[in-house]
Order: C-alpha cells, then structure tokens, then sequence
C-alpha cells in the first residue's frame, strides 16, 4: 500500500527548486554503486569491475570494441554525474535517470548522437504479492551501451552477460545496436512472465468463483486490477516509443537491429492486446461473483420463507387451541388432538406442495 | 481452464535465450510431421507423400506448375529447419511457425519475395464445449504455397484438395496466389460457422433467460464472453493483415486475386461487426437476468411479507386469550370463541383486500 | 426468435465450396420470380411485365430513353444469371445480389461503369412485433437502373412508380441516376418510420416505468435494444457507402444528384444520431426501472419489519401471561387485564411514533 | 412527453413524396408571420413592419447598406416561398427552414453567394419543467442577414435590436457579417444559462441525495440525462459546423469577424465539456443514490433483525412456561417466575452486547 | 457546493451585452490590486512596487533588460486596461483576462508579438477539503513578461522572485522566455501536488473500505471523483495548449526554452494518466465498497434465519403442548416434559449441523 502512495510525492525535485539539478527521487535505500564495465568484440570479452566513480576518467576507448557500462545504483549524485561527464550526457538525461518516477520515454539526443531508453523493469515479488517496478536507463552511442539500474540486488541482464561470455554468438558479432535490442528484448520478455501471474491469478479466482468458494473474490479481483493498471501504465508508453525509434533513421541504428525492434514491437503490442483481454475478464468475473453474491441472497431468503410459512400457521393453530374460553367445543372432543395433528401434517404437506411447484425446494 | 493457461508460459523460448533459436513453444505433441506436395497445373494433378524431410532437398521444381507443400505438425525443429533451407526462408519466419503463441501476422520478404500469413484456425469441440485454436502458416512465393498446419488429426485443406482433383476448375486454372486466396477464405469462412456455434447458444440462453429457467445463466454468459474475447483476439488482427497486403503491390500477386482479397476482407469486417454486436447481446442479457434475480428476490420477500403479516396478528390474538388472568371477562361469554374466530377472519379479509391493492396478491 | 438464429448459417455458400458459385442463401420462399421492366423519359411512360426472363434477351434498349428493370424475387438462380448476361454484370455483384446476409457494400465496378449499391430495407411487423429485414440490390449503369428486391409481397418502390405515372416531374426530366437517388431516399425515409416506432416504444415505456405499472419493463428494453442493435447494422455501413460514393466522381453521376446524395447522407447521420441517443436512453431507462424495483423491495422489508416490530412484543407479552407459575401475582389483580391491554396500546403508539420519525410510515 | 414523441414523426414530408416539395414540418401553430426590415449603417437605423410578404417584391436595395429582414413563423409555405424567390434562395435552403426537425447545419450555395446556419434556440420553460427548443435560421449574403424564427411570443433576438438602435456601436459600424456573427453569438450565450440551469438542478440533487431527502432522486436525475441528452443533440453539430465555416474564405466574411467567430467556437467547445462533465456527474449521482437506497435497505434488515433476534428467544420461553403438563417442577418453585424475568433480563443484555460488538446498535 | 454553482452563472457578461466589454467576471473580492515590477539581467534585480496603475505610463523600458509585471488582482478594469494600453495587449485578451470562467487557452497576437497562456492554478483547501482553483494569465512580449493573477492573498510565484534575487542563476542568465516557462513550470509542479493528495485519500479510503470500516465511503468517493474532474477540466486543455505552441515557431521564444517546454509537456501527459488511472481506480473501489455492502446485508441475512429457523419450531412444539384439549396423553406422561426439552435440544444440533454444512455458522 505504501508503495503506491510514494509513487507519486515529490515528482522529480522540490517545489520551486530550479530545474536542471540533479537529485534522486525514489525509495530510501543506502548501498554502494556499482560498476562494471564489459569490452567486447567478436574475438574477446573482457569485464572490470569499477571501484570508483573517479576512475572512469582515466579509461581510454577502442573504437574497434564494444563497450557496455553498467551501473546499479542511481542514488549518488556524483556518481551519475561523472558517468555523465565522460560519455558527454546531457544534464535533462540525468534528471532523468535519477528520477524513480519518470514515466517511460525514448529521446534521441542530436549532440551526442545518443539514443535514451527509459523503461521500468517489472517484478513480481511473491511474499508481499504485489509487482515491483524498477527504473531502468539504457543509452546507446556509436560503441558503447551505458545502463542504469536502480536495485543492486537482482542483477537483471545476468544471462546476457552469461550470453557475452559462453560464446562468440550473435551479440557478440553484432554491433552495440544490437546488445541494446537484446537488454530492451529481455525486460519485454520479463513483461510475458508477468502477464501469466496474473493470468494464472485470474484463472484461480475463475475457478474458486465459479465453485463460489472464494469470499475475498472482489478483494482480488481489485488486487489484480490494480495490477492490470500497473502494467498498462508501464507497457503503454513503450508502443509508442518504440514506433519512434523504428520511424526515424539513426546512424548507430543498423537494419537489422530495426528488423529486431520490430519484433520487440510485436511482442509489445501482444502484451497489450492481453492487458486489454484481462481487462475485461475481470470485469466479468466481477459481475459474475455480484450475481452469485446475490443468488446466495435469494437462497438464504428462500430457506427463511419456507420455514417461516410452514411454522407459522402451524404455531398459530397451537395458540388457538391454548386459549382460555369457557366454551371451546373442540377440546372437549375425543379426538380434538389427533385431529389438530392431522390438520397441521395437512397444511404441512400442502405447503411442501406449493413449494415444490414454485420451485423452492 | 488449463488450455487458457498454457496460452502464455513460455511465449517465445526460455527467458534470456538467444533470439533466433528455433523452439517448438505450444501444447506437447507426439506425432510425426507428415508432409505433402501437391503439383498442379490446369492439365494435370500429383500428390506425393514425403516420407522423410531430407528428400525435400532432392525435389526439383518445374516453374511452369505450381507446387503446393503441405507440413502437418510444427513441433520437430529438424523439418521446419529443413523446409526453410529448401524454400529459403528467413530465419524469423522459421521461429514464427514454430510458436503457437504467436498472434496473427503479416510479413513481407524482401529476399525471397515471399508473403507470410501467420494466423489461426478456430474450431468448437463439442465435447469440452469450448473453442479450440490452432496456429496456421501460410507462405507464398512465386510459384509455390507452403502451408503449416499444428494438428495432424484433422485436416482442414481437405476440401481444397478435393477441389483441385475434382475437376481442372479456378483453383488449377489460376496461379499459386490464388490458392494462397483460397487456404485463407477457407479459414475465414470457419470462423463464420463459429459465429453460428456463439450465435445458437446466445439464442438459447435468450429463451431460458426469458422463460427464467436458466439458474446457471450467469456462467453460460460469462463463458460466451470468453469465447468473445478469443474470437476477437484471433479475428481483429486479421482485417489489419489484409489492409496491409492490400495496400501495396506485390509482385506475386496478380489483380484478380487481390479482388478476391478484397472479398475476404469484406467477409473479416463483417464478422467483425457481428462479434461486436454479440458483446452488447450479451451485456443486455447479463441485465435482464440480473433483474429477473431481482425481482424473483422481490417475489420471495413479498410472499415472505404476505405470510407474516396475516398471522403475526392472528397469533398475538390467540395470545390473549391464551393469558391466565383471573378477570379476563371475555373468556366467560356464550359465544366469546366465535366471535374471536370472527374477528380473525375480518382481519385475514380485510390484509387480503389490502394486499390486493398493493398488487401483491 | 428463429429469424435472428437464421441470420448467420452458411453465410454465403457451403464451407469449402468454390467461391463464384451462384446460391440464394436466404429464408426459404417458393413464389415465382417477377420482373418489371419500365421504360420512361418525360414525354412518356411505358411499363411491362416480362413473364419469362428468357424474353429479357431479345429486349433493345434505347440509348435516348432510361430504363428501370425490377426484379421482386431473388432465390432463382437462372433468373439472376440471366439479367447478369444481359446487363453485363459481375459474377461477384450477382453473388451478393443473392446472399440475404451479405452486409451493406457500395462497389464500383469499372468494367462495366456500374454503381452497386447492396443494402436493406427495414418494415415494422406488428404482429410479431418484431423487425423485418429485406435484401435490397440497385445497380445503377448509363442509362438504366436495375433494382432486385427479396419480397414480392409488397412492393416498397411502389410509390416512385406512381410518381413516375402521375405527370412529368423532376424524376422523369431528370436521368437514371436521380431515379437511383430517388430509390435510395425512399429507403432512408423508411428508417425514419422505424425510428418513430422505436422512439414511441420507448415513451410508451418510459411512462410506464415511471408509473410503476410495466413488470416487464426489463424484456421490453431489452426487445428495443436489440431492435436498435438491428438498425445499426443496417444503417452504420450506409455512411460510409455514402461518403465513398460522394469523395469520387463517376460518368453516370451528375452533379445535381450528387447534391441529393450529400441530402440523403445528412438524413443517415441524423438518423445515426438518433440511434444513439436512443441507446443512451434506453441504459438511462434500465437503470431508473432497476432503482424502482430496489425501491419496491425497500418498501415490502419496511412493511414487513414494521409488523414484525408491532406484533413480536406484543405476542410476547400475551405469551408471559399465558405462563403456569403457581406465583404470578400480576394475574390475581383486579386491573390485571385492562392494564396489559394499556401497556399494549402504549407500545404499539411508542413504536408508531418511532416509525413516523424514521418516515417508514 | 408528448414533445419528444413529436419530435420524430414525419421527418420532413410524407413518405415517399416527391423531394423538393415545401411543407412545414412541427408543432401546430396558427398566427400569422410577422416580417420585420431593418435597414441601418453606421449614420442612421430605420425599422419597418412588412404587413404582407407579396410587398417584400417592392422592396429597392442599397448597396450602401445593410438591411437585416427577420421573420417570426416558418409555417407558412407562401411567405417562406416569397421570402426564398426575393433573395433568390436555394429550394433546399427553404425545404430545411421549414422543417423543425432538421438538425443543425451549416451550408454555403455558391450560386448565390450565401452562408446558410440553420440551429437551434433552447429555453427553459419552468412551468413545465423542460427545455423548449425553436428551430432557427440565419442566412448572410453580401450585405444582408436573414433571420426565420419559429415563435412569435418570444422574440429571442430583442437584445440585439435593441443595440442597433441604442447607438452607432461595433455592430452598426460593422458589416452584415457582424450582425451575423452576433445573432449567432447571442444563441450560444443563451445555451450558458440553459448550462446554469442544469448545473443548479445537479446541485440542488447533489445536496438532496447526500442527505438522503429526495425519494424521487432516480426520476430527476433521469429527467436531467435526458436534458444533457437534448442539449448535446442541439450543441454538437455547431462545434462542426462553425470549424467548417472557419476553414475556408468566405468572401461575404471579414478577417475581424472569424476572429470573433473564433471566440464563439472556443465558447461551444466550452459548453461541451460542462455537458460531458454533467454527464459524469448525473452518473456518479446515480451511483451514489444507489448505494443509499442499498444502505437504507441494510438498516431497516438490521432492525428487523435485532428485534426478531431479541424476541423469538424470550417467546419461546414464555411458551415453555405455558405448557400443560402436569410435572413441571420449575412451575411450582416460589422464585420462579421471578427467575424467567432474570433470565429474560439476562438474555436481552446478553444480546444487546452481541449487537454492540457487531456495531448494529 | 456554492463554488461549483457559481463556476456556470454568467459565463462572460450580460446576456445580450455587446462583446468587448470590460468586465470583471468572478467571485466578488474588494482588495486593492497590487503590481509588482521586477527588472533583471544577469547582472542586477530590482523589484519595485507600482502604488497606482496610472504611474506605468511613465514606465521606460531599456531592451538590454528583462521586465516582469506581476498584477494580484483582475478585478479592477481601470487597472486591466492600463496594462493593456502601456504593453498595448488586445481588448479580447484583456477579456479573458478577467473572465475567471475562460477555460485554459492559448493564442499568440500577432499584432503584438505577444504569447498569450491563461490557465489555472488549483490549490487544495485542508480547512473545506476542496479544490480552489485560480485563474492565471500570462503575457510573453519581447523581453517582458506580464502575469495576472486572480488571488493576492497567497503569492504563488514567491519561489521564483526568491530564485531571482538568490544568485544569477539559469532564470536571469536566460531571456524573458526562460520565466515565461519557469512560471508555468512551477504551475504544472503543483498539479503534481494536488495528485499527491488525491492519491493519498484514495489510499485511505482504500484501507478503510478493504477493512469496511467506512461507512460514508460512498460521499467520499463521490468527493474523489468530483475533484478528479476538476483537474481533468484544468489540465487537459494544457497539453493541447503546449503542443500547440510547439507546434509552430515563435520569436520570442528560443530552442533551449522550446527544449523545456517540451519537459512541460511530458509533465502534463504524465498528469493526466494518472489522473484517467485514478478514475479507474475510483471505479473499482466503488465496486468493491457496492460488494461489501451486499455481503454485510448477507450476512444479516443469514443471521436472522439462522435465528429464525432455530426458535421457530421450537416455539410451535411450546404452543402445541400449551394446547387445552381434555384428552392429550403426553401431558400426564411422567417424563412428558423432560422429554420435550430432550427433542427440542435434538432439533436445535440438528439445525446447528445444518448450518454448518451449508457454512453458514
């Protein structure tokens, strides 16, 4: 729950502050960056660890490798800016980056000749059962490929690193174009294990509703409306910024990389066509857990109706005969009580008549 | 329920997996791949089996017939891959018609002027009464239909078979991008039976829900909303495809078939427009049967009401006179015990006037 | 019930068969075939009957003359294919001219230089209460219009042909093309009758519901969504044909018809409107006979509980001293039974007080 | 009621009768036209009443000046007719100024070099409770506006008249294009109020519902959609009509006035977002509503609960007591009568917690 | 409420007023208006207060500097239009200048070389919990911006006069287009704010309604989605408004400003989704809270028949044995009355383990 509140307080600085600083708007969180630096080409791979944001000034860069620098942690100021510095971002691209909130957008940067990517990764942590989004940042510039990530922990583009280091494969002969086609096809790919979470939510709600078994139904159908509205808010802007991209031409793009793109496109259009569908599946569910609710209703009232109907002619004819009249024939017959039984088992079994005619039990 | 969700798993090959890998991704399968050639021309007709895919690499093509190659199954990577080497293939093609999850598309090849169809067949099975679905290929290249079919079991280009040996009719007199016409008007035409299938059981819950003799109504809807929504998922990329086939020329597709074409596309908007209006058939029916709980909730309670009201009184009067006080004059008239059923029976009179103004007897 | 089930089988031919192939697909009829062939300009009228339509093969026609040839009648193939043969039409337009479920569809067939306008008639049957549908084909070619009708019963362009008799006006100075416009607005004008049922339907129920006094309000707004459902399909597509016909221009078309066309698509978008602002009103009208029939439930429960709350205290109070104690001292006073009778009579004026206050009496 | 029934009949002549005939198509009226000529320039104004429409005929121009001719009542074919042949207007012109149910529209004739809006006047008729709507018509040729209105009583565009007399303001000084914008003007101003109207009637609901005082809540709001409904129909064309008069020169149309005219249509687009937020707002109210009535429902269950619950308890012992049989001990124990009243005690405190801690009491 | 009600009345002037005039439209005020002239370049700031409207006459203005005319207050005419001369603005831009129910808008006088931005700043009122929203202007010349504001009580800009006087910072480094977008940045910053609170009581009421624990949830969603529309009214009109201005190019305004002004727009976009997924979240809550209140009325249900069904057999077999008939044998019985207890404490666990199974206990 608090997680959603502080998605929204202090949307990149303070009120009134001047724009252009830098400073981090996100989750408190207290780790040490750090960075890795991957050189690569089609013969070799190489990949240094970076202790200090400093000694980035002091790398020397071979137009004839690849280079890929990843930071986890966007949290320091200085250190952001010094990543800044070397590869000559842009100060509004550093905002940016350091901004948790920032929605999705793709921006290319004619100076640099950069192309800027920022997305969110989505996780789905199953102990608090809610998704957990993480902001991304993946520049591309003429060799070299610089990502931001947000959490330490999780190191998102290990099996592309794996990838880098088992073979001389595709990622490896291509160009930086196409290790940025590959870290943008791993997140969408991410999105698809996402969507069948909640996929195989809805189909266990589905079933639990259907057997009317589930009473915490609308509770979960809002979780995963919820959601559903998460995704949509993080998948949406992507479609958009990927036709963008694949619109225009940029040097650093090859057309095979754009064949790629168009594929990521696909797969994202894909995953929106099933936000949409889920969409409406829960809003189904919905209106049938209601109508289950409210045939249980007409149950229960239905059971208080027979019981009360056939008890209370019953208990009236009983308060009758227990009056106190000096002259009430019928106690004084021989058979008065056989016949007051006899006259409620009548009314009983016409009654059990009646109902089974309207169908009630 | 376990169809639906296999639909998502596994969208493509393993998270973190080289693109360009060719896996089967789809329901297990067991079957071996059965492959057909069938060679026409308005003269004459040959089908030949293929026993094995290597042989594919010995077959040499006449260009003055056309050759139709039909592949049923997709789950063994060897065939697909050897197919793709024969007919030249692009890779992504390849990873396309192995993936039953794909959603419907079209796609050009520059390099093999080849025109792609991706789409699905749909088909009702009567027994688990739920719509199934099957992943279906189609490539055309200058000569030459290749077609991919997921199931083995049933056939469903049987028909067009039959009509090519039949007689020396359009489909022989015309070239490959006719029969490439034909194997898609097949298919559309199926989905119009399945309109059918909806269409009878919207009808029939109609009746029942009328008639109020339908309690499980809801679930039936909510099923018919389902099967809305796969139609839809498989049909509406559909009318895209063709407006974009249609909008450029290709060179292996002659003007007549593209009015052919444009006949399909006809018929796709039109089922459509039909799936559209079945939604809103279906909305309005959710609201009649709800109300109609409604009110047989209204029934019971009135009934409830009628009840208590008539002998709640009753019952206090038969009280009274059932009380041990000394002095209770009443008790010692002549004719005390008539006059209290009297009494009574003007008071059931008199609710059962009232009742009757209110409309609730 | 059994029209709107028919509405979708074989929706044009039989699956699998050979596209091209002539078939009425429509309700079955057995009447014979009539064709009218009316010959007019404005200094004469001529009509005739052509018993056979191998007799339309030895017709001339002269170019200074316009020529109206109606068809009632559309399930005989040959008749059809005959005045294909004469008139030069296309083998598709003759399909569509016999598929009763062909959707609204306005094509130009070069060719020939023929407009193809595919649409339906719509006729308020008051007896089943119900909305009827008529296929409806007009082809319009140089000097001659031909128009194929699904009924023979009533002849709906009855009245143009009276027009045509009664003196020489603006449709016989004027060429085929305004007789073409002038078929068409007859059939737009018949919308607007139908939506003056449906708008009178609604009022009539809109009273009633408000006044309480329709149990089925439900069905009937359903009956009328689903009628407006059927307006839609039929009139939607016209626009577009409409707007179609309008953006080109064509030989047989003059400018002065287009006019009356630009007219008669001011009439369908008007008409457009109208559906729905009807729909709006008839989700509006749910929802107030919904609220009614909570409200009447609200009303019964208040009922109910007011009883129950007067009668349980008071029964319980005559079942107190209905009791056998040996001791009960209240039973041996004088005043005994008056003052239970006064503690009565002050809670059933405390609890009428209570209830006035709440306003449930 | 009946006005909305009205509304559609007879769209504009009689089925099937021939296009172009004149006829008047409304509500019944019987005065007789009025014909008012205003003749001004920025020196002098001079108002005259035509009695008879024949010496509209004898009427001389001066190009020197601007003449504005309003007339009061459509419903007389002649004087439409005269009015039409004096200022040479298009017979489609006249057949739509006639015609009440036209719905609004803009056209320029080319041959005679006129701008032609025809639209709607809305009043709100506080005694019946509903808007009244009058059919209005203002054609601009070179230096001359004509006006038709549909009522005599009211003469809508007093104000105005008014102005031009008062002194040589904007309006005298300007062309007839100003006046034209200014009648136009002065109609969207009035839809403000109309605005005004509706919002009070939500607020006065909005307030009524809260505190839940307005049983007829569903019927209002009901009455105000259908408001919101009649507003939209009359105020969305003219967003159209007035960007298509916009978007072309017109000669008859200064630069200074489109700039005004621009300020009309930021009026309208105005007006339709208070509509589209209204219609949001009469829907939420509605929900809101609901939800009241439901919980209305849930107290008065609650209390019949609590006094059934507390009750039927207490009876049955008072019925255990009533008992006849000759053994029972507690019948003869001197306390125990005394002891059923404790235990009665017991059981209602016993109760009253138990509803406490439920939170019913 | 008064606010919402008076935000309609009287949109700009009289009814049948002449346009053009002058006049205040508004929520009554009676301050004074206050103007503030601050004068800066990268070297030097100086703010001035200008006592009388009258003494900007003798104004002179140096182009090396930048002007910034800050009016609090737009109530006064004579003050508006002393502005308007001294900076000659247009008299329909002074218009909207004190019409605080102009919707936002943007127009660029070419005549001026001026960019005209009125629009509107929402603050959030804790003491009334609601939206008060204020009307802006600002005026963009060469080197001077102009900026009117409706309340003087609070100072909206403070925080940019602050950053002024502070250091010569970006702001006074830049040209007159630099403030124009800082003013509107900090406007835009605040909407973020007003998000925040929205969002936090969604939060709430979410907590309160999963834990139904409150019960006027119903009015407070009601609130939420008034103020939703609020924003909605405000903020959607600013993203066409930027686009528009970005759109074309401007004097006055440079690349690097046009650079910021696009952030803006990314702002507002950001905005306004989340404001489209508030509302659906507000929807779903809605839904949730309907749910709860259906159960809670089940569960009433339920309680009242399980009492009901419990005693009321139990009553009748009290009532039958309370009967006065001569000849009842149980009665003389000697474990007659024990064995009573002993049945009726069968049927109570009987119905207990009834209830249990239908898991209504």
């Amino acid at each position: 729950m608090s997680k959603h509140k502080q998605a929204h307080n202090t949307h990149r600085r303070l009120l009134g502050a001047s724009p252009g600083t830098l400073t981090y708007v996100g989750r408190a969180v207290s780790f040490a960056t750090q960075i890795k630096l991957i050189e690569y080409n089609a013969a070799e791979v190489n990949i240094s660890q970076i202790p200090a944001s400093q000694q980035l000034r002091d790398l020397s860069f071979d137009p004839q490798k690849m280079y890929w620098l990843n930071v986890d942690g966007i949290h320091e100021p200085e250190v952001v800016a010094t990543v800044g510095e070397v590869f000559q971002l842009h100060p509004l691209l550093l905002e940016d980056v350091m901004n948790t909130h920032q929605k999705p957008k793709f921006e290319y940067f004619d100076t640099g000749k950069q192309l800027f990517f920022t997305f969110k990764m989505i996780e789905y942590n199953k102990q608090t059962q809610s998704l957990e989004i993480e902001h991304l940042n993946i520049i591309l510039a003429q060799n070299c490929v610089i990502s931001f990530q947000e959490e330490r922990k999780r190191d998102i583009f290990e099996p592309i690193i794996a990838r880098l280091l088992a073979s001389a494969g595709k990622t490896r002969k291509n160009g930086a174009d196409y290790l940025f086609y590959a870290l943008i096809d791993l997140v969408v790919d991410h999105y698809f294990s996402i969507l069948d979470c909640i996929s195989e939510h809805i189909e266990r709600l589905e079933e639990a509703i259907i057997n009317a078994k589930e009473p915490q139904a609308m509770h979960q159908l809002y979780g995963i409306k919820r959601e559903i509205l998460q995704m949509k808010k993080v998948v949406f802007p992507l479609r958009e910024m990927i036709s963008v991209l694949l619109r225009e031409e940029y040097p650093m793009l090859s057309d095979n990389t754009s064949l790629y793109m168009r594929d990521v496109q696909d797969h994202i259009s894909q995953i929106i066509e099933n936000i949409d569908s889920y969409r409406e599946l829960v809003a189904s569910l919905m209106d049938l857990h209601l109508s289950q609710v409210s045939n249980k209703m007409n149950n229960i009232m239905q059971f208080l109706t027979v019981i009360s109907v056939i008890f209370m002619p019953l208990t009236f004819i009983a308060g009758i005969y227990g009056m106190n009249f000096d002259e009430m024939p019928e106690l004084h017959w021989h058979y008065g009580y056989p016949a007051v039984w006899g006259i409620m088992l009548a009314l009983v079994l016409g009654m059990a008549w009646l109902f089974k005619r309207k169908g009630w039990l």
